[in-house]
């Protein structure tokens, strides 16, 4: 039976000017994580969210994590918060993150980024907007209009909202996994809103995320930076070994030229082939969100294999190399390369490590070199696939039949939200990804932006979904 | 005649505690040109250094070079010096440098290096001691313990020191081309004291210099830096374009990969096989001042050759790429690639130009990218080769001779002075580089120093160099 949620529709709209002055608020405060100067701010977004918790009903706890490790500096709170504690309810376990990514206006920004304008579009730019103070709100949003329209809350609501996800999310792991048999402990499924639509007009719901292992390689060999001047033609330079050992690494189109990477990808199924032609998604969406048309592959299901359930390959940069503008003649005594590898079932970390390092090694074996070389693993986190038939995802797609009039796509990401992976392990529930912004956002570019429509509509979302949660039949 | 010299060299002893606080004084003002917020540092350097020069007799003029081009910033004043103005003396027009590299003690020095520090060794350490603080003020110097001693100065000294030695000389060819028949018309021969000796033992004088032509690389793709997880594996990324581009120009062992080049360089004549041979020089000393073993060659000859009279290309850096520490899974919109190749007898900037983009843009051509690839020179400057056997040089080696005790090696050096060609066409007289410090002072390093020794030995040699310039005959 659809639950009855005219009610609650018309108080979001009712209440919509109220929920974008609450997002205002929130992209005031500059809440950068990995600005150390900007950790006090961090704070105060981490308190002012739990004040706002707190005005609804919620209980919301301060949590705090220790230090930031090598540092002096007190890590964000998480914010642990309940709403509703109804024995005869169903509990969902939602997560967001209330810290953003660095910006600055100088970096090409068209307004402030910590001030949020509403563009007569209906774009509304700001850092934050759509990663992931929006998602948050809604949640708060939710809650707000259900009172507000003296509509029962159909669940209770478990929340976790961390501070540092945009810097590593440094000690959430713990917590999560302290916490999945004590304060997540009632969680019957997991909720997550911190993804993206595939394109700007159709949404989908996410069961999987590509996993990611990045790497660093380092080529030392002179005790100090030269000038090519006094050096150049007499000393091996560690920069032209570590170009020569990242240009063997990929090609222009893509292609992993490591071996033992391509053996360990699941085979395609029959299945699967059908899959990505049903898929609202398009070559002009991607041209557009990617700002030019120079994609590898000219058609959505070649497209859309590679950025789901294909490995990549992309080469990040270069440490201790002259990088800024203008000239200088520098010999870089130790440059460090960065690339990493995005990864998918079943590929394994410890393997796919084994196979990275040791052609790595044999590249720089054959050139010959008396530097002196280090490849090794920064960090890895694995990939992640839920089932797409829980009750939790088809509770999420009839909302979102509700409200959007459309049935949602099933979709993967090419990115990863590791903490994903560690609510699915710590509490042993499925977890949805349920987006609330679409594919051209700009979560972590300059003009960042929410769609005012995808706020609104998405706060309508978030409630029905809670709504078919309570009455979808386990399975 | 030999000049009567020991009562100037006992003088310049006695003064020697005073020379050095002079260059305390000197290094004390942190005048990086590349700085903008210490341009005002700068400024006060040239007005320290004019009016050092008046308290000694001389006259200073702090010329204008206007606005720094794309700025609102005025270029650091050229200090044009004169000393004597007697018809019966030969003149020398000397040049310098006020300016100097950045440095933070954060960047690894030992001591602060805006603070003159003498070690017990010797080693006076701090930015700009030998680069170019220290030989600057040697002329300075020298002229008053000439007036210590009573001894009447042998020449007329021009004076030309500039401040943005450091950040490309903006502005300075210009001045020198418009004084070449005016303030610089007496000048009978030219002395720049702005290089090193090829060890740490022993003096030379140096003939020749490498030129140098910077290039860049520029890669475009997206119209906006991109997320790996979102973007990997469905757009061609301009970095792996520009790597590979990178890696195809020169090999571990320093061999340029570029079609033109080396059919460009002058042929090995029979007279130069036997040159250098007797060179102060071993790989001992390379290897100290490298700060490793990692060599391209193993022997002298071949390394002095690689420096001196065949050309290198040295790949600096990557500009729009990611380059702090850490991990950022950024796929950059536009990378920069930057490479100089250090040029000889007979290439031809333009030739060489031509030949470069034209292999980049094949190599580009043929990794099929949808990319947009621009290749372009940053700046060139052309090689410098003078004669040994003018009496300039002759002075020079029987000065050095006296003071050193050894007659000096006849060296060219693998970078670049460009203001010394600038000097030859201008005034069209020959150019001498008579160097005070040695191998090991790390000009453009942390830990930059001069040893006591060749300051107080320098000082004495400049001295002594004028004595014998005002006595040998025309050639």
């Amino acid at each position: 039976m659809a639950p009855q949620l005219d009610g609650y529709f018309q108080k979001v709209d009712a209440l919509s000017d109220a929920f974008i002055e609450r997002l205002r608020q929130a992209v005031a405060i500059p809440s950068v994580s990995s600005e150390y100067a900007r950790r006090p701010e961090v704070v105060r977004m981490g308190h002012w969210l739990a004040d706002q918790l707190t005005k609804l009903g919620a209980t919301a706890e301060l949590r705090p994590l220790g230090k930031q490790p090598g540092t002096d500096l007190d890590l964000p709170p998480v914010v642990l918060g309940r709403y509703g504690n109804d024995k005869n309810k169903r509990t969902i376990l939602v997560y967001g993150h209330y810290d953003v990514q660095p910006a600055e206006k100088s970096d090409g920004w068209d307004t402030e980024p910590f001030e949020l304008t509403v563009k007569e579009d209906g774009r509304m730019c700001g850092r934050g907007a759509t990663d992931d103070k929006g998602p948050v709100l809604g949640w708060l949003n939710a809650i707000e209009a259900h009172q507000a329209a003296g509509i029962d809350f159909p669940v209770n609501l478990l929340m976790c909202f961390e501070g540092m996800e945009e810097y590593g999310s440094e000690g959430l792991d713990d917590l999560i996994n302290a916490e999945g048999k004590k304060f997540f402990a009632d969680a019957d499924a997991v909720c997550i809103s911190d993804n993206y639509w595939l394109g700007t007009e159709k949404p989908c719901l996410t069961y999987g995320l590509r996993g990611c292992n990045y790497y660093s390689i380092e080529i030392s060999g002179p005790g100090a930076d030269l000038h090519s001047g006094v050096f150049g033609g007499t000393a091996q330079e560690p920069m032209t070994d570590l170009v020569r050992i990242m240009a063997s690494l990929v090609d222009t189109n893509g292609k992993i030229q490591i071996p033992g990477i391509a053996e360990q990808v699941a085979p395609v199924t029959a299945d699967e082939e059908g899959l990505y032609d049903g898929i609202a998604f398009n070559m002009e969406t991607l041209h557009d969100s990617l700002g030019s048309k120079t994609t590898i592959f000219e058609d959505k299901k070649s497209t859309l294999m590679a950025r789901w359930r294909y490995p990549s390959l992309s080469l990040h940069g270069i440490e201790g190399a002259f990088s800024a503008p203008g000239a200088k003649t520098v010999i870089p005594a130790k440059v460090i390369g960065k690339f990493s590898i995005r990864t998918v079932p079943n590929m394994e970390i410890d393997k796919t490590n084994e196979v990275v390092c040791r052609y790595v090694e044999d590249v720089f074996k054959k050139l010959g070199s008396k530097n002196t070389l280090k490849v090794y693993p920064q960090h890895c986190g694995k990939w992640w696939v839920a089932s797409p038939n829980h009750w939790n995802f088809t509770a999420a797609a009839k909302a979102t039949e509700r409200v959007w009039g459309v049935k949602p796509d099933f979709t993967r990401e090419g990115g990863s939200i590791p903490v994903t992976l560690t609510f699915e392990q710590a509490t042993g529930k499925n977890v949805l990804l349920l987006p609330m912004g679409s594919s051209t956002d700009g979560a972590h570019s300059i003009n960042e932006k929410l769609d005012k429509r995808n706020y609104i509509e998405g706060i309508k979302l978030l409630g029905a979904y809670l709504h078919y949660v309570a009455e979808e039949p386990m399975n």
